[in-house]
């Protein structure tokens, strides 16, 4: 099988059919045991462009190092305040620059569309790394691929989402990726924090989803509970959010009513939605998860420079 | 014949004689031609070492760009905010450090001489990024090669200069390089922001320049339109400065009264100074101009840093 | 002898006995005369991860200058505020992410005690770039290293360290690396910036300390004198602030009050505290000094990362 993502954008997970994910999985595996000499010949002078409209310390050091593993570098605006942004430049033109000067770009901006409207515009390949309230497909992908490595498969689990559902961009995309897998879906948060079901009208008929506020409803049968952060600021009244967030951290006794291989997942940053009282047991893989992540983006990156690369 | 840019400062536009700017020129077409293998020994194990006293998020991508593709490093300081210098350290101490920790100096500052300050003090070559307010000799170097690109040849253009000619430094520096040409050169601004003809006083026999206050005087017989920004903070009138705009403005109109061939150039960024519906145009070469910088930037690294590289 | 500093941790000169320090001396020689090509192969395909919860250019650009010539890559956060730490994740947190994207980690931070609390959570060597108000580890070394180099040995030696010496974190640092070696130490502060004693408790009967208020008393037996910088916000009173600086200022005046020879050395960056009407003598060596750094934490970091290098 030829490799499909050569010179390919990464916009959406809803542009992953299942044989994608599986190449790519599959590909990940495979960098992450080649030697270090040979891995370093996969990015050897290439240039990896990044423009982060918001900052993401984790999500460009992750591609930053996945980069230098393969032996190219980055460069780019990690901080758009010293930029040529402010001095009013469109997002075509910085791209179409950014394009000149780099092999593939990543790209993370605050507007729905902003990928797929850059990759309209530049040569080079996009790598979406995150945008608007609903995108962030390498997230998506490092967090499927997590679930992989851990259980073994994604079929047949029941996958708990906790936290801010309406506002949490990975959630949307991880749902997507969900969809392309036969799993019962439960997701608990707040009644103010509820997800928008109608940015999951095409996946309603491929995905068992249900709802909670009780994060106990659906500990015992929970495989893997993947939980978000959920911001103060999201909430009118402080003594809500304190409620809230006292019934949805994460900790021994959380652990206790839960199956005992449970896995713990978190995109990172967390503040204290899981207490760091788990983070020696091994249900919390919310590192590893991020570690799984710099090897998925190297193959992504591989994958996207290399046109004769085979899983 | 030798390579004459070994271990040399590039200070000014000044400094270069057209034998030099020829010397560059086919420099930055061999390099072009280079396989990327090749093109990775020129620079390897050298550092580029990078000081912005200004932010210019372009020109500091563009030579990052220029000595990755080269197999080099870059470090430095792109936000002088979080740099020793706001302890009160001085120029030239900050010179000498970086010096010791790079094989080629960047400096952007915003004071006339800093480079030529800098260069005397560094064992290392300097490239001036942009000093006080006439000196940006890589951009006039690019700007130059540009045209040669686009139009075949330098010699017996007519060259249109629009905007704000007082305070853009692309423009002075610009301005010495056709110097070495015979070329026609139509300077059109608002007379608030007409050119500083003090500046020019060792070109002036040189050099065949015209003052135009509108910009359809000069648009028939124009080959090259060089355009730059007109920043609003430069007029106290804020209706003064909206009705220039509107006049200067390059657009399918100006285009209408063009030349049919007529090279549209700018250094970037725009912010609506040209029009984005010309963009698609073969006129609109402004992006193939930021691309011809990152090419003959590593011509430039790699002469400073080969002593034997012949163009 | 096996490298005892691979996959070690450096968290306080405190660690090294005078065996390691002329281990790391010794190893810093030899790297320094290997060829390009050969020292570009100690940290090829590595990364070094930094974090500075307090800005330090110079440190992070010595550090980053250092892992390039290794052929390495440099990762990191250098500026907070656009960090993932400012949604209010812990230190354990970030350190743990960064063990996952590199392979030695470089931390500055505030506290006393950070680096050993980060080394505990890291699988990969820590390197403390300053914590706290007493620990600069690799600072003390490279001091030691050039009073080694530019006097041809430490013991016997009559040390000045001149400025202020309550605050300052390189002092103490060097006072412990120091009682490894027969010095005679001149302590020379204003009162209200004198050497927290308790500090030094470990060290107190292994070097002589003399303590002065008057630098002039102490010129004539001098070989090596360390200035470091008084800022103004530690004193009350700016008159007290003025009268102090002018006399502990290093210039013309100070060095014919000297021994011939004696070595003049600061940390940087220097603000007016050494005058640069001595930067021409040979007295000076505070930039030699930041090029032995560079040199230093090459060895450091070759070190880390290769078992099998020798000195």
């Amino acid at each position: 099988m030829p490799n499909p993502f050569y010179d390919r954008d990464i916009v959406s997970i809803r542009d992953f059919a299942k044989d994608d994910l599986e190449f790519v999985f599959d590909t990940t595996d495979s960098i992450s045991r080649l030697k270090h000499s040979q891995r370093g010949e996969l990015g050897k002078g290439r240039t990896l462009g990044y423009i982060f409209y918001e900052p993401s310390t984790r999500t460009r050091m992750s591609f930053e190092a996945a980069m230098a593993s393969l032996g190219g570098s980055s460069i780019g605006i990690s901080d758009l305040k010293s930029s040529s942004v402010e001095k009013g430049e469109s997002l075509a033109d910085t791209i179409r620059v950014i394009d000149l000067y780099s092999d593939v770009i990543l790209l993370r901006h605050p507007l729905d569309g902003s990928s797929r409207f850059a990759a309209e515009l530049s040569q080079n390949p996009i790598i979406n790394a995150g945008s608007g309230s609903e995108e962030h497909p390498t997230q998506a992908l490092l967090d499927l691929y997590t679930i992989l490595k851990e259980k073994g498969k994604i079929d047949g689990l029941s996958v708990a989402i906790v936290g801010d559902l309406k506002y949490g961009r990975t959630v949307y995309s991880l749902l997507y990726g969900l969809a392309n897998y036969k799993v019962e879906v439960h997701l608990v948060s707040p009644p103010t924090l509820r997800i928008r079901k109608e940015s999951l009208y095409e996946i309603q008929d491929k995905l068992k989803i249900k709802e909670h506020s009780k994060l106990d409803e659906v500990l015992p049968e929970t495989d893997v509970i993947y939980v978000t952060r959920i911001q103060r600021e999201r909430f009118p009244d402080v003594q809500e959010y304190e409620k809230v967030k006292g019934t949805y951290t994460i900790d021994e006794n959380t652990l206790a009513k839960s199956k005992s291989d449970i896995a713990v997942m978190h995109p990172l940053p967390r503040v204290d939605e899981i207490s760091q009282s788990i983070d020696h047991t091994k249900n919390a893989i919310y590192f590893k998860q991020a570690s799984y992540g710099k090897e998925l983006r190297a193959a992504l990156l591989a994958l996207m420079l290399n046109e004769n690369l085979s899983r």
